[in-house]
């Protein structure tokens, strides 16, 4: 059987451009004489669609174009994720679908049914799950048709599972011989390896090859890697698509044999692309071409250019330096050699004049108060104005250098640093910073050596550095995991071997400052726990443990 | 049967303050003789905890307090709402429960069966629904006990029923004679009056009375209204507590009668309830005592400054007039008037020096582009900077003061006028802050008269009104209305008699500007749909309808 993977960037509700993409992949695997040929998730509307699902006529128009594609399916096999009407009387108004198309017709549909509700995802908010599965008859096979969480709940595979149903074993035990999957299944460090083991470990316990068809790109705080792949029934992986780019491959089942060699990417590998693509398709799919951040010498604002310069290109990057008086020499000579690093475009504006001018016009108000934070968030406050101005005049997209250590406890200022349409590096710990930067020197120096060895400074008050302010980087990411992505209490974390106050410290900070994240830019995901949608705390509340 | 009702006002997460205040009514309420006592949904936790429910110690820490409870609960029976373990190996981890509670002995525990997923509610996330519901013999009757979403299926009441099935109903079938239930039921304007009917409907259907605690209080962006009640098997109103008020309500049932001649508070009377309680527990419950904001001459700023004098008192709110070589004479003395019909303290900042410094300090950048909305900006930042440094300063919390109208179609500046903790009236359309006003000066001036009758402008350029750029308010929220609240299409809305390029401009405008509202402060839900955490739209998307 010759089949092929369509692993495909589409652009949440681009239901136009989505279908058109496929229009033309499908004439393309006919051609080609592909008999099957397999689309991701909601690949017509994108993922996640989010609340376009309450909207009546987004759902309409969806059906409209997965009739566009049937028609186009003669003298092929298609199978295609879109959203489905739920037509009786009771429960959520809608499924998450796959259709079967084959020479014009729609001969089956499937829903899903374990709908992912829980960090990222809100399925249970718009989708019915599936009242059966069973499998069909395609191209001599007895396929099941799965959409990604469903293969995510093996009794096997987890200690504890999310729902009380198996799709999977339900398929098996109905005589399925050829899993198919479509998903959307978004990246984190450590998933893509998860999701094919999971996939294997399926096949050896069912004795069945599988495909699997992931969705690719960036869609706001997500980036999907795609990695679709091919298992055979012993568990071995035949065949893998890249990882962060499309692929569209046409291969013939019977001639693949066990790939051998296969190697996955390190982690600050994929990192780097994971934050490249999802720079790209932010800034391209809300129609950016450019962009601008402030340089300041430091190594956040550093890797944030050099992914910029990467993702736009370095003529479409703009960096900016805004020293104060009490801005290091190196703040500006850094600045200037990582942008001659990157050749980015490259600009200075000091802000003394707009402090002094803002001293002055407060001075009445704040007589008889000694000067505190409030004038080094005045300075960065002005640096954020300063940033705006030049993206609503030139159109640049402003992008974010904070990273997920200060973002954590609020080492950063609302409305200053904080401010920009994205937040680059907004899950990278301060301590993966450092490894990423290290990673992207591999060849040759990229981040300027002096930024990576001088001790991090905000540099909002004379000799400042962080680590007046905070615990070790290596302490402070600590207890952040343990707290953050492993969801310990204060005691369990202490345990781990850390001072008990500093974890105390921490936490309390992390919960105080939950209102200035909650006004954040969207950050990319790459962790198994960002900030953002995917993790949602009270702001006013009475817990700190 | 003597029963106690006990309409309290929780803090999410507070679980040792939410307990002593139920330790010290169940006292209260045995000294008084009442046979039973309930408490709202989830009481422990405070509503809605939201993720704090995937923090295992915080689950163990409601356990224990759930326990005080069990050990306090001598002499009568007490209901509360609790989160309880899901001791089985597959699906959620926990279910949303009422204990009832019965001479120092948990007698049993009842499981919420319908989890609201859709608006603000995200329960899928973290309950598994109820496996079975029975009534339970309390005090000589067979009573169903039920929690909030639980009365909301009735296949009578609703011509599509959420859900597939009905605790209610299911409840009946078993020999029901006494309807409870426990709610956390935040507030939009028509709800308490649907929720009672509907209650009203039931008890006719079923010929049974039902008792109905529902918490009040503002949590981040939600007002929990209070208005509980008791309705007998005719379905007549016996008793209804106050809306917006903490209520501890000791009630003879046998001697209640039909209540005659309750009146519902009209809409602009509980709109300013709900503004002024949620302002006050956003502040108190994050430990603030004192609010700044801007006063611009305008409506906006003048009903939120209103707001915040009822909330807090007028001698912990500064006002700051921040006038520019732009602002009309009356904005200042406009601005004046209010600081001194409200008794609020009062300051003034003109931001022209600031302004200059910014614009020589960009000249080299700009040089040679005309002056457009960036120099508009560029002001609405200065005076956002100004007011955070004020807040900074003195500890006061900076309240936003933009219209829902406007943060629909982005007519404010990120960063600039809508920095804030609180966005007091966000979710009010502009036609709403005129109806409240008026409302507001039903006995003599508060909101200076000529506030109220000004053409809106945001003063930022020469002579400009709001009415250059959008179209007029009762056409905009119409479109807003029908796009936002009913989800209707283009088409549908221009049916409904709208200018069908005025409406494609107004829904474009609104899908434009997500990215601005993502990054908002956190507003007072008053609405059926109101931005925020109940509306979740993509930023980067290729739908505009």
């Amino acid at each position: 059987m010759k089949v092929a993977l369509a692993q495909i960037n589409t652009t949440v509700g681009a239901l136009k451009a989505n279908t058109a993409k496929m229009l033309d992949l499908i004439a393309q695997a006919r051609e080609a004489g592909a008999e099957l040929l397999m689309f991701p998730e909601l690949a017509i509307t994108g993922y996640p669609p989010m609340d376009l699902l309450d909207r009546e006529s987004f759902v309409e128009a969806n059906l409209a174009c997965l009739d566009e594609l049937r028609k186009a399916s003669h003298g092929l096999t298609v199978v295609v994720g879109f959203v489905d009407r739920n037509l009786t009387s009771k429960g959520k108004r809608l499924f998450n679908a796959a259709a079967v198309l084959q020479n014009g017709k729609m001969t089956s549909v499937h829903h899903k049914t374990l709908l992912p509700t829980y960090d990222v995802f809100d399925e249970d908010r718009y989708f019915e799950p599936a009242d059966l599965v069973t499998p069909v008859n395609l191209l001599g096979h007895h396929a099941g048709i799965s959409i990604c969480e469903d293969i995510w709940n093996d009794s096997d595979f987890w200690s504890r599972r999310l729902y009380l149903s198996d799709p999977i074993e339900n398929l098996s035990r109905q005589g399925m011989d050829l899993l198919l999957n479509i998903s959307a299944s978004p990246f984190h460090t450590g998933k893509p390896q998860l999701r094919l083991a999971m996939v294997q470990a399926a096949c050896r316990k069912y004795r069945l090859p599988a495909i699997y068809v992931n969705q690719v790109g960036g869609n706001d705080g997500l980036v999907f890697d795609g990695h679709s792949f091919i298992v055979d029934a012993q568990g071995h992986l035949l065949w893998i698509g890249q990882g962060f780019e499309e692929e569209f491959a046409i291969l013939e089942l019977d001639d693949l044999k066990t790939l051998t060699g296969f190697q996955w990417a390190s982690d600050m590998a994929m990192i780097e692309k994971a934050l490249v693509l999802g720079t790209r398709d932010y800034l391209h799919k809300t129609g950016f071409k450019s962009a601008v951040l402030g340089l300041s010498g430091g190594i956040d604002s550093a890797i944030t250019a050099a992914i910029a310069a990467q993702a736009l290109g370095p003529e479409n990057v703009l960096g900016v330096a805004m020293p104060s008086q009490y801005s290091s020499e190196g703040s500006v000579t850094d600045a200037e050699a990582l942008a001659k690093n990157l050749g980015v475009n490259y600009r200075e504006i000091p802000i003394r004049p707009m402090f002094d001018s803002f001293r002055e016009a407060l001075a009445p108000a704040f007589e008889g108060k000694a000067e505190d934070v409030t004038e080094e968030n005045l300075q960065a406050r002005i640096r954020g104005n300063l940033l705006m101005a030049l993206s609503n005049k030139f159109g640049h997209l402003l992008l974010t250098t904070g990273n997920k250590s200060e973002m954590a406890v609020g080492y950063c200022t609302l409305y200053g640093d904080m401010c920009g349409g994205l937040a680059v590096i907004a899950d990278l710990p301060k301590t993966w910073v450092y490894d990423l930067a290290r990673y992207m020197n591999r060849n040759g120096e990229v981040i300027p050596e002096n930024t990576i060895t001088k001790p991090p400074s905000a540099e909002l008050r004379p000799d400042q550095t962080d680590q007046d302010s905070l615990p070790p980087y290596e302490v402070l990411d600590g207890i952040l995991r343990a707290y953050i992505e492993e969801s310990k209490s204060n005691a369990e974390i202490a345990e781990l071997g850390y001072d008990r106050e500093v974890v105390n410290w921490v936490i309390r900070k992390i919960n105080f400052n939950e209102y200035k994240r909650r006004q954040a830019p969207p950050g990319l995901k790459v962790t198994r726990k960002a900030f953002g949608q995917g993790r949602r705390y009270p702001i006013a509340r009475g817990y700190d443990g």
